[in-house]
């Protein structure tokens, strides 16, 4: 069994509207002095077999199922 | 400037629907050997003043709109 990792993240230039709406409320709420927020998602997964087959698994998964291609970038961690 | 990291994720023994989801449409797309599913989410703010300051003002921002003290739990690291 695998631990793996998948960050998935907007590439540079993506807008990213739940980041947007977050400083926008932060602004609404009176925080002052944040300058940027940016939202990435963390997957865990364990999976069966070894390492090599686990990443292969995941950048599998991450293409046909977690990320889009057009708008995010993402990286696969294994323990 | 400070950097922070806003890590959040369910807690122990509170159901995440989306993590679910992601496991039944891992089985469904034919995925074999996953064997459990969890998501976190990351949050990274650039916030004016020190360190001290800027988690202070990150854990008021966890409780007051980001983390559900219910069903979440965060942690907050300061680069």
């Amino acid at each position: 069994m695998v631990k793996v990792k998948i960050y998935i993240e907007y590439k540079e230039g993506v807008e990213d509207p739940e980041a947007l709406t977050v400083k926008k409320s932060l602004s609404l709420l009176g925080f002052e002095g944040i300058n940027s927020v940016k939202i990435s998602k963390v997957y865990e997964m364990e999976i069966e077999g070894n390492k090599n087959s686990a990443r292969k698994k995941a950048v599998e998964i991450c293409e046909k199922l977690l990320a889009n291609p057009v708008i995010h970038r993402y990286e696969v961690n294994v323990d």
